[in-house]
């Protein structure tokens, strides 16, 4: 392991009441959200879906890109991106969401990427199953893990490294997991991974190793920094914890109206409204959707659009509106999600050292005025 | 004018010491910089360009959209999509620059957008020019700014408004002034205007307005919220202030060797090295760069590349370089660029109530490390 003093700062909680830092600002500026008005897109426009890049986008030549796949198999593998372009063609319709997503709102407030609730977006991915890949190779009986290696490369708490994730090999194994090389139908863009990245539908965003190097089999739990270390739902420094792995339910509003630049909040004119957004989760199928106007006091149920008749769109958000008939005052408007698992969202804040796996209610602040 | 109640918050400075805020933190999230490592592109890619919203992404019909030219006219025009396409096509390359970039790093800081260094990016802009549109309508003898309006709709200070800016005449009529309905060679994406923009080569950014729905010729100087009371250099809250214009000198560092995660602070290797980056004006062409890695105390002379042989190269950036023999130790880089106008960058901040035309030299923190 390789260590570099005096560029990292410590982990740490924000004080009460201690603003936003420099720090995490600049990652905000660089790692943007989805605004909420393009939850209006089934697919999210090129340039809108949320972006998080540990270190820097990596400069790479598509036409010298090599995949190696080694470690516990029976022949290694080394495959350019002709190789993988002639392999099963596959598109799937996967939302995507960081694993901080809505930790700028916890208190107290765990310092990093400072997501509100908008780090998500929906893409078609298209490439070639991981799946017959890692069998041509030839898994080896006591495989545990599969790391999955990106070209990124910083430090972070000291430790230098390139970004390189292990999933469970079950997981590697489902038929939905993708190498993919292309998003809504174009090549890659260099900030969502190109010329290559994962794609491990329900999972949250740090499993989808961008700028994908190297596939490496292990006989054992891997240990690298973003698993023993970074993405692990801890109570508190010490704890070891457990590690962050499928979506939360969650529900976002597509804010009604139109906004305050500053302040964002919403300007409803009075009447029978529509209020509509989307819903998803990583552990199953969502089955309801309810709908508060009273930052979580009552609720309503909504009304999800059928699920889409392609198998593809299981691991898409779904669609839902509230009929909502507006009169004059103020109102906090959200919704919760509700998944086949029976796994819903909560109105108070669930809270660990890391910010993750969060999936607290929404509040979007509407005035509603009465008709001009 | 209307105005709406209980949804904006006052202007104001933050406090000496105060964080950034959870409303400013919402403005980032949705308005995102320019990651800065994409300095090494020419043109910009898609999705990597700075963005201001003011207000939402306006959900507009590229085959419904009409333009409308009116006020001051011998002739109203209404044109669609097709009937601008038809009329002469011009490419540019346009480096875009924020007005407010760099605010968040000011003393105090005035609250909005809250910007650090890196709100531009360089593009491809396809459309017609918009001067001979203008000759066609007629412009009356007595006009005197031309206001284009937009279709995103909103409330800033009290006040709703489309958004709505003011060109003096003698801009509007630029040979290099264009409608664009095309971005590096594909439609105008919704965040960038889709399907029609203006863009003011040279101008800083609220110019160049965006899902633009008229024209209007006006007699006298436009006094809507936009160029009347927002965008203004002002000393104080009560001092009527000056237009924003032209983008001021700037030039930005590349930033060299990889970051850590959360400080960004960069880590080099000891050795020759060569820092790169960009440098752009909209008053007159880049004449002279130079750089330093003590924090703006000594400069070296950078080599600038040079202009594009293109005429219309004049309003991109263009990249410089400076050979640095680094040696272990902690640096603070920057650069700072000077046009044929006479016009830098200032080490100290300049200031004023708004937060614009800002052109501090940029600082960032690298620790060089001995060979390993």
């Amino acid at each position: 392991m390789t260590t570099v003093d005096g560029v990292s700062l410590p982990a740490r909680l924000a004080d009460p009441d201690e603003g936003i830092s420099i720090e995490e600002l600049g990652l905000a500026a660089r790692n943007h959200a989805l605004p909420l008005e393009a939850l209006r897109y089934d697919v999210t426009p090129v340039g809108l879906h949320y972006l998080l890049i540990h270190y820097d986008i990596p400069d790479l030549d598509p036409g010298k890109h090599l995949l190696t796949v080694d470690g516990r198999v029976d022949h290694q593998l080394t495959l350019d991106l002709a190789a993988l372009r002639a392999r099963p063609r596959v598109t799937r319709r996967v939302t995507l969401e960081c694993a901080g997503n809505g930790r700028a709102l916890l208190t107290p407030r765990p310092i990093s990427q400072p997501w509100l609730s908008e780090a998500v977006g929906t893409a078609e991915w298209t490439g070639t199953p991981l799946a017959p890949l890692l069998r041509e190779a030839g898994l080896a009986p006591d495989a545990v893990d599969v790391v999955f290696t990106g070209a990124d490369h910083g430090v972070e708490r000291g430790v230098e490294q390139d970004y390189r994730r292990g999933l469970p090999v079950a997981e590697a194994l489902r038929e939905e997991v993708l190498l993919a090389y292309e998003m809504n139908g174009a090549p890659l863009l260099p900030q969502h991974g190109a010329p290559l990245r994962l794609v491990v539908p329900g999972w949250y965003g740090m499993a989808h190793v961008k700028w994908l190097t190297r596939i490496t089999v292990l006989d054992r739990e891997f240990d690298g920094y973003q698993n023993a270390v970074a993405y692990r739902l801890r109570s508190s420094a010490d704890d070891p914890g457990v590690p962050v792995t499928r979506i939360e339910p969650r529900a976002l509003v597509q804010p009604p109206g139109f906004p305050d630049f500053m302040s964002r909040t919403r300007v409803v004119r009075a009447g029978p409204r529509v209020v509509e957004g989307r819903a998803w989760s990583g552990h199953a199928p969502v089955t309801a959707v309810e709908a508060t106007t009273d930052g979580g006091v009552t609720w309503e149920a909504a009304t999800l659009d059928p699920a889409g008749s392609d198998a593809d769109a299981r691991w898409a958000w779904r669609r839902w509106r509230y009929e909502w008939p507006a009169t004059p005052g103020r109102y906090v408007l959200g919704a919760r999600a509700t998944d086949a698992s029976g796994r819903t969202q909560p109105v108070e804040q669930p809270w660990n050292r890391g910010g993750f796996a969060n999936n607290l209610v929404q509040r979007v602040e509407v005035v509603v005025t009465g008709d001009a």
